[in-house]
C-alpha cells in the first residue's frame, strides 16, 4: 500500500475510483492497452458474484456449457443489426499456425451467433426445447476509452442463451432473469437496482426488447449493471433454429440472451465506497472479518495469538483473515483493511482475553460510534446478525442516496439542471428524435422505463407531445 | 441419442472415443476447425474436476486471479526456448477496432510471459514472496491434428504460476503440486497416474525441469494428464522479477508453473469406459445416481412417482437425476444412462414400493450380478458405501490393467514388441540420440522417470551403455 493519501471521493470521484482499485489490489493495468489484470482480491470478489449468480441460474433450471471464443466472420454477418452494432469493436485473428487464415476469426464480443449455429444443430423437435444454457466466459470489445472493470477490451461475464417454443415463454424467461438479476444485486450486493426496459436506441444489437437493471453510483451517474434480451425469432431465422412443433409443423424457435459482467465489480465499488476506500457488501466480500491481534511484548503475543487462533476456528462459517504480519503496527493494519473494505474488524488485546470480550469495528460507521464491545460467548451468532444488519444498512444508505437524487422536473430547463447531479424521471414521447436531442444537449441518456409502471398521461419533457410513460434519464457510464 | 450401435471399444478404440463423446453429449464439433463445444454434460464433469482441484489449491495457500488473454508478440520473444517452442502454434490478432495493430497480439498459448511481466511489477522485497497464483482460463494452440478434449485449438485449463525466494522452495512447490495432481487423479477420478520427471526433450519450453502425471489409457497408450514445471530463474531473468533479499541484496526470483486441462476429461473417458459407453468415477460424475420409475398404468404411476419424489429428497446429498420422460421405455432409459456412464441406477416399480425395497444397478458390473436389492430404510448411507466401493473398484481395475501392460523387456527386440501393446519400463542412458532413434523406430516416446526411484545400474535398452535409471517408454496421445 502506498503511503500517499487516496484522493477524496467528493473531490475527484474518477481518480478516487482509479487509485482505489490499484491500492486495494483489485486490479492492475495490463501491458496491452485497455486490458486489466484482475488481482486475487478482485477475483475473489468476482468468484463470490459468480457463486451467487450461478446458484440462482441452477435453481431455475439452467446449465453451464462452453462455446469457442473464435467465431467465423461470416457468422456475425448473418444478423444485420448485430453485425452493424459489433463490427467497429472487433478483434480479429488473421494468422494461425504461421499461415494467413482463409476466413478471419473474430474473438467473440458476445456469442449469440455461434450458439445460434449450434442450437440449430441440436434442436429438432419441441421435445428439445427449452434449451437453458449459460456460459462463464471472457469476451473482447475493442473499446477506445476504457476504465477498469467498467469498460475493458477483454472482460469476464456470464452469458445465458435460451431457446423456447413460444414467444410467451421467451418473454417469461427474459423477465425471470431480469428479476433474478435484481434479486442478486439487492440481496447479495446491496445495490438497489431499478429493473426496466431499454429504449429502441439503447437496446442490444439484434434484440426485439432489452431489459436492464440500472444502478445509481455515488457520483449520481447511472451504471447499466446487467441486461436481459428478448431476441424474438431474429437469431433463430438467421441461424435456422427450427423445430417440429406439437402439430408436426416446422417452426422457428424464440430465443433470449442475458449477461452480467465484471462491470458489476465497478457497481459495488461506486455504490458503497467512501473517502477511506472500499466498503464491501458482506455477502460478497472476499474477507468478511479481519482479526487484528494487539500486543506489546512476547508474553502478551502468546496469550493473544492463542485466543486469536481459537477464534479463527470458531468463526469458520465466515470468510476470516487473521492479520498476523509482524512488521506492521495495528494502526497501519486498521487503515489498510478499511481501505480494502472488509466489513468487520475484530480487535483483540491482552485485556480482551482477560475479560473474554472482543472489539468489533464496523467499516461503514467510522470512529467510536461504530465500535461494538462483545462478549466472546456465542460470538458467531452475534456476528451473523451484525453482518446481516450491515447489509441492510448498506442497502438502505444506497437506496436513500439514490432516491434523494431522482428528480421529477416540470420542464426542460429544470430537466437540464437536475441531470447535472441526479436522474430525471419524466414523461417522454418515445420518439428517438427527442432522445437524441436530449443526449446531445445534456449528455443524459434514457436509462429505462421501470417495470410495473401503469400507463398514464403526460407531456414529453422535450417536445411537449402526449406521452404515456415516464422514463429515467441520466448521465451514464 | 442415435439408434445406431456404438463401435466396440476393442475393435475401433478411436471411433469408439469420438462417437461416444458426441452420443453422450459431452462435446460437439464447433464450426471452427479444431475447436469443440463442451456441452452441459461435459462441462458439468469439468466443473467437478475444477472444484476438486480448486479446493486443493486453496487448501495449500494458492489464490485465483485473471490475466489477459492477449500477449504482445515481443513478450514471447524474451525467453528464447519458450518462443521457439510455441511460435509454430500461435493464433495472432492483427486487427482491432478496424485498424491494423502496430504490434500484433498473440492469443495466449500459456501465460508465463505476461504473468512474469506483472510479477516483476509486484515483487519488490522478499516479503512479497512467495506469490502463489492460479488462473482458470482458456488458451489457444494452433494444432494441426486435433481430437476432442485431447488436443483442441482452444482448450480450458488451470495454470498455476508461483514465484519464490529460493531454488529449494521452487522445487518444493513443483513437487507439492505434482503430488496434489496425483492425489486428485487417484482419489477423485480413479485414474492411477504415475508421477515422474520428463526427459530434456519432452520438457516444457523454458523449464529447467518438467514433472508429469502419466496415465495408461485402455488402448495402452499413455496420456500426459498434468504437468508441473520448475522454471528456475529463466523467466525471472527474461522479465526481471527481482527482489531485495533478507540481506538487502537484489536477487532474481525462482518460478514454477503447472497445469491440468480439459484433456483430463479424455483421461477419464479412456481409463474407465467400455463397449456400452462411459463409466464415470462417482466423485466427479455430474449425475451419480439416476432414478428410473417403472409402471404400466396411471395408478401405478402415481404410486411410484410419489415414492420417487420422496427418494429424490432423501438422497439430496448426492447428484441425483429422476428420469421421468414419458415418451421413452425403461429399457431405452437404462441403455441411455449406461452409455452416459452414470454410476448407479435405481429402479423402482410398484412391487418395490409395496416391499419398501429398491433395485440398484451398478454401471461397472454388467447384467444381474451387478444388481443389488436394498431395503429403502437407511438408503442414503448404504449408497454412500456403494459409491465408495465403486470408486475403489474402478481404481483397482484401471491399476490392474495398467500393471498388466507394463513390461520390462530384456533387449531392444523385445522392447519393439511390447510397446506395440503396452509400456516398456527400461534402462535408458539419458542420451537424446537414443530417445530420438527409439521414437523414430517404434513411435514410443519417453513418458517419465518415476519419482522415488533409487539409482541402480543397468544398460541402456538402445545403445547398451551404462544407465542409472529406468524410464517408461510408450506410444502416447
Amino acid at each position: 500500500m502506498s503511503e500517499e493519501k487516496l484522493p477524496k471521493q467528493s473531490e475527484n470521484f474518477s481518480e478516487w475510483y482509479n487509485q482505489l482499485i490499484q491500492r486495494a489490489e483489485l486490479a492492475d493495468y495490463a501491458p496491452v492497452r485497455g486490458c486489466m489484470v484482475v488481482r486475487p482480491y478482485g477475483w475473489a470478489l468476482w468468484e463470490n458474484i459468480q457463486k451467487a449468480l450461478d446458484k440462482r441460474f441452477k435453481e431455475t433450471g439452467h446449465v453451464n456449457a462452453a462455446f469457442p471464443m473464435f467465431i467465423p466472420m461470416s457468422f456475425l454477418e448473418k444478423e444485420k443489426e448485430h453485425v452493424e452494432g459489433f463490427s467497429p469493436e472487433l478483434a480479429i485473428v488473421t494468422i494461425g499456425g504461421g499461415q494467413t487464415l482463409e476466413e478471419p476469426l473474430v474473438v467473440r464480443p458476445t456469442s449469440e451467433t455461434i450458439i445460434g449455429h449450434m442450437y440449430a444443430k441440436w434442436v429438432k423437435s419441441y421435445r428439445d426445447l427449452p434449451i437453458l444454457i449459460n456460459q462463464w466466459a471472457n469476451v473482447v470489445r475493442w473499446e477506445m476509452r476504457t476504465r477498469m472493470f467498467l469498460r475493458t477490451l477483454e472482460f469476464y461475464w456470464q452469458e445465458g442463451h435460451t431457446a423456447h417454443e413460444t414467444a410467451e415463454e421467451a418473454e417469461e424467461e427474459t423477465l425471470k432473469i431480469l428479476n433474478l438479476y435484481a434479486d442478486f444485486a439487492i440481496n447479495e450486493a446491496a445495490v438497489p437496482v431499478i429493473p426496466g426496459i431499454k429504449s429502441e436506441a439503447e437496446k442490444f444489437a439484434g434484440a426485439n426488447k432489452s431489459y436492464t437493471i440500472e444502478a445509481m453510483m455515488l457520483d449520481t451517474k447511472a451504471l447499466q449493471s446487467g441486461t436481459s434480451h428478448n431476441l424474438g425469432q431474429n437469431f433463430a431465422k438467421a441461424f435456422e433454429i427450427q423445430y417440429l412443433d406439437r402439430n408436426n409443423e416446422l417452426q422457428y424457435a424464440w430465443t433470449t440472451s442475458w449477461g452480467v459482467s465484471t462491470r458489476f465489480v465497478g457497481a459495488i465499488i461506486m455504490s458503497h465506497g467512501d473517502d477511506q476506500g472500499l466498503i464491501l457488501p458482506p455477502r460478497l466480500a472476499p474477507i468478511q472479518i479481519v482479526i487484528v491481534p494487539i500486543f506489546k511484548n512476547d508474553d502478551d503475543r502468546e496469550k493473544v495469538m492463542k485466543v486469536v487462533r481459537d477464534l479463527e476456528k470458531d468463526l469458520a462459517q465466515f470468510r476470516v483473515k487473521v492479520d498476523d504480519r509482524d512488521n506492521l503496527t495495528p494502526g497501519f493494519k486498521f487503515n489498510d483493511w478499511e481501505m480494502r473494505g472488509v466489513p468487520l474488524r475484530l480487535e483483540l488485546g491482552p485485556r480482551d482475553v482477560d475479560n473474554q470480550t472482543v472489539v468489533v469495528a464496523q467499516r461503514d460507521i467510522p470512529g467510536k460510534s461504530g465500535k461494538l464491545f462483545l462478549p466472546m460467548e456465542n460470538l458467531a451468532s452475534q456476528l451473523e446478525t451484525i453482518l446481516n444488519d450491515f447489509h441492510d444498512r448498506l442497502l438502505k444508505k444506497a437506496t436513500d442516496f439514490r432516491d434523494s437524487h431522482i428528480f421529477e422536473p416540470n420542464n426542460y430547463v429544470e430537466f437540464q439542471e437536475v441531470v447535472q447531479n441526479g436522474w430525471a424521471y419524466v414523461y417522454w414521447c418515445g420518439d428517438a428524435v427527442c432522445e437524441t436531442a436530449i443526449k446531445n444537449e445534456t449528455k443524459a441518456t434514457t436509462r429505462c422505463r421501470p417495470l410495473g409502471q401503469e400507463k398514464s398521461h403526460g407531456k414529453c419533457i422535450y417536445c411537449g407531445k402526449d406521452a404515456e410513460y415516464k422514463t429515467y434519464f441520466a448521465k451514464a457510464y
